[in-house]
């Protein structure tokens, strides 16, 4: 293992403290935990606080999508491994206004099982607090640390739709409701040219001969549905959207955002090239998207690959969610 | 090689292509070239033109900071290839707006004398163009394809603060000014813990065995200084403001912006652990950055490691030309 980082153990305490003192405009550490919060309270006045948070190593995500009209909060486990209870409770009562909170979680078992024991305290405290659970990914059903469907990239499309309406004004059941109906309409798949390697473990999460790629991995390095030869990107592209479509049955009739994110050690070079492939496929089936971001948004460490999420937008108003100006480090 | 990428010899066509159809919104290409211009020309209207551009492989420079308050056009050379003179005419051309244009050019030989080239055809059409040469890596003095230093990653400042000083107005003369003031004040210095691996070449550009790295290599994967066994990343971050240090003289009585900028590769939990063992040493010499920006800002393709800027701000007008709002893809 080759890594810029000091002792393994310390690396999520060394890397938050890092970021927010890289970046103290936007983000604050809420004393005694890995938890951000906004710097800018006074954006927060009055409004339903919206957390997110998970395992690290999917770096920006979350805490980089922290400020003004996206997330109040995120909570930094360790390395692939879910925040604890108490503090994501610190970080629901840090954002709570009065107003309620709202939890956005990546389905894996034991993210759900601590945002609900946290929710369960805050309550205790009498603040309202709901959730929605994220499972874009298509690749597979039931997984290593899943029930169901794994959430992955398409949580970041959740961030910024749910912390547009947070900012205007929207209720915590408004936005529950507008959570629940915007799940249901992203999409992902990603394929991996190789595993990402934990800090603590040392080494890759699985080996992929010099020319193999496995599609369907999940961002802890779970099992996908296939392994083959790497293929030309427009392949990839045919095998991603092909499955995709299976799934949403595109239509050149609605709309669509779409994400081309990569895993952390794929260049934005092939990324584009992707994106290149993509909007050619796109076209074929008579379909321009109408929001489109290429990048690295939520990353499993060093793996190299990259997801495809496609978001049907059902609703226009969703678009101009969207398009909100925010203020946060990862998201423009 | 394994990258998502269809034939190696249309790695830019395809990404150039990828990128502006993805961000319709921010870049329009420049017919019969690989340059790209704003979309929003309204923007450059009665304003200096400023244009950067180099091989490309360094994503997302340059073309990821054009738009308005930055660049009003980049020019997309074959990977690691300085873009042909004809090429950075047709953007020159394309963003003159009878003010002038001034182009930002990264020191390496082929750029200098094809960006000379340019400007000579230009002028020969009455347009004024005036240029800097940016060269601010301290690794080596002379090195494969340069005379004198590098430029690297601390062009991403000189297209920031230049930037906002067109868009308010500075004239053609002025900007050249302020250029050759600043670029006097970047200083940047990196480590390689992998070499970037070029499509059409197919392999790295050299080798590290699995537990060396190399203090100083260029973005095209020219030597460094030296080769030695990886290292704590505090002792890396010694290492590294140690040379910025001997050169430059950090005093805790001056105020400093300071770059942390991964090589392609690196993901940002590296990133932001290096940046905790950086602000840590800053704070023994008493400083604290005024700006900071941490992430892949000028790369090079899927090399591993990263390089550190710091630019001394020796007039308070340059702080506020770095937090001068823009809009593009890649600065926020």
């Amino acid at each position: 293992m080759k890594k810029i980082i000091n002792d393994p153990s310390n690396v999520v305490s060394e890397m938050v403290d890092g970021l927010v003192r890289a970046y103290p405009q936007y983000l604050t550490q809420i004393d005694g935990t890995e938890a951000v919060v906004r710097t800018n309270k006074d954006s927060m006045k009055g409004k339903v606080g919206l957390i997110s948070g998970g395992g690290s190593g999917h770096e920006p995500a979350h805490a980089g999508y922290v400020g003004q009209g996206m997330l109040s909060a995120a909570v930094c486990g360790q390395v692939f491994t879910s925040p604890t209870p108490d503090q994501i409770y610190e970080a629901i009562k840090a954002v709570d206004q009065g107003q309620g909170v709202f939890c956005i979680v990546k389905n894996y078992s034991g993210d759900v099982m601590n945002f609900d024991m946290a929710k369960d305290l805050a309550e205790a405290d009498g603040i309202d607090v709901k959730s929605v659970v994220v499972d874009d990914d298509i690749a597979v059903k039931d997984s290593l640390y899943t029930q169901g469907r794994r959430g992955v990239a398409g949580t970041v499309f959740v961030h910024k739709i749910l912390g547009a309406a947070a900012d205007q004004g929207a209720t915590l059941d408004e936005i529950e409701t507008l959570a629940n109906e915007v799940v249901k309409n992203i999409k992902t798949i990603g394929v991996a040219l190789s595993a990402a390697t934990n800090p603590e473990v040392g080494k890759p999460g699985f080996e992929l001969k010099s020319d193999e790629i496995e599609y369907g991995v999940g961002i802890h390095s779970e099992p996908g549905y296939r392994r083959e030869k790497i293929k030309p990107s427009k392949e990839l592209v045919d095998e991603l959207v092909g499955k995709l479509n299976d799934e949403m049955h595109l239509d050149k009739n609605k709309k669509y955002a779409v994400l081309v994110n990569g895993m952390g050690a794929t260049p934005l070079m092939e990324q584009y090239v992707f994106s290149h492939d993509l909007l050619n496929k796109l076209d074929e089936f008579g379909i321009k998207p109408d929001f489109m971001r290429v990048g690295n948004y939520l990353t499993s460490i060093d793996m190299a690959g990259l997801s495809l999420t496609i978001f049907e937008i059902k609703d226009d108003k969703w678009l101009n969610y969207l398009n909100y100006p925010v203020k946060t480090i990862a998201w423009n």
